[in-house]
């Protein structure tokens, strides 16, 4: 393991787990958009991978910014993640029973990734690296937003499930 | 894999997953606890450690009101996120900084399990199975509460990695 001597490193390192992350979600959301039934649904797992590879760019200019070469270092809860994901894809259930279940596969990676966000702008803020914070806190916003869009479609897939749509 | 007919089959396979969250949380507290430097970090995860204990009772309450088995399905994101708090405590860093890796891990848990709370509780509301959704809703006032007291130590311990604090 590289020592981590103070609170620049600990960032850096904190951005090379993220790297990581959002990596693995750009494989995972097509996926999950291709397994969503609800058209809404499917629309949000594809929108939110275009608005990923724009995380991934802005996770380069942080690095860059602190004078880093761009690296990942495996992100073990985002493989956890995705492995959750992909049991709602696999899940043997009706459309929206699966949809709900693909929905809090989604929320958790949101929510795991405003956490992961939130810590590394709090670093960047104590530094005083005041563009690599407001980096980070662009995409905490749109990872924000889309674990709102997630929860609003819900209700309706929620409604679904209990009509039984798609058994 | 078990075949999910309907919402409710949905609520229970998400309420053994974060039963078996919740279980590995009470192995892994204990040792972030005693990785902490900062008194008042050590003080948070030794108190969450006992909300963590009564949010597994709770559970139990929550499977027999569903007229189920309490049990557990392994919740792999849980894994993941407890190897990254494995990391933290490993980390060879100064106090201060560690406390820093400390915090993000503990942050990234409270927030999987706002999620995974936040998505039962739906689940339960929308099935009409009000004592659920109350049982999950207060355990998740607490998980947000446990994350707001890491944002404030948070402040502190940042200050403190700054200006080298046990390096």
């Amino acid at each position: 393991m590289v020592a981590i001597s103070n609170l620049q490193d600990l960032l850096v390192d904190q951005l090379q787990d993220i790297y990581n992350a959002e990596t693995q979600l750009t494989k995972a959301l097509p996926k999950m958009a291709k397994a969503a039934s609800s058209p809404e649904l499917r629309q949000a797992f594809e929108n939110h991978l275009q608005e990923t590879l724009g995380h991934v760019e802005r996770l380069e200019q942080a690095f860059e910014a602190l004078g880093e070469k761009a690296k990942g270092k495996t992100c073990h809860a985002m493989k956890g993640l995705v492995e959750e994901g992909q049991e709602a894809i696999k899940e043997d259930a009706p459309d929206s029973v699966r949809d709900a279940a693909l929905i809090g596969a989604g929320q958790r990676v949101e929510h795991y990734e405003m956490a992961a966000y939130g810590t590394a702008r709090s670093f960047a803020e104590s530094l005083g690296q005041k563009e690599v914070a407001q980096l980070l806190q662009q995409t905490l916003e749109e990872e924000s937003a889309a674990d709102k869009l997630l929860t609003k479609i819900s209700a309706k897939v929620n409604r679904m499930a209990m009509a039984g749509a798609g058994a």
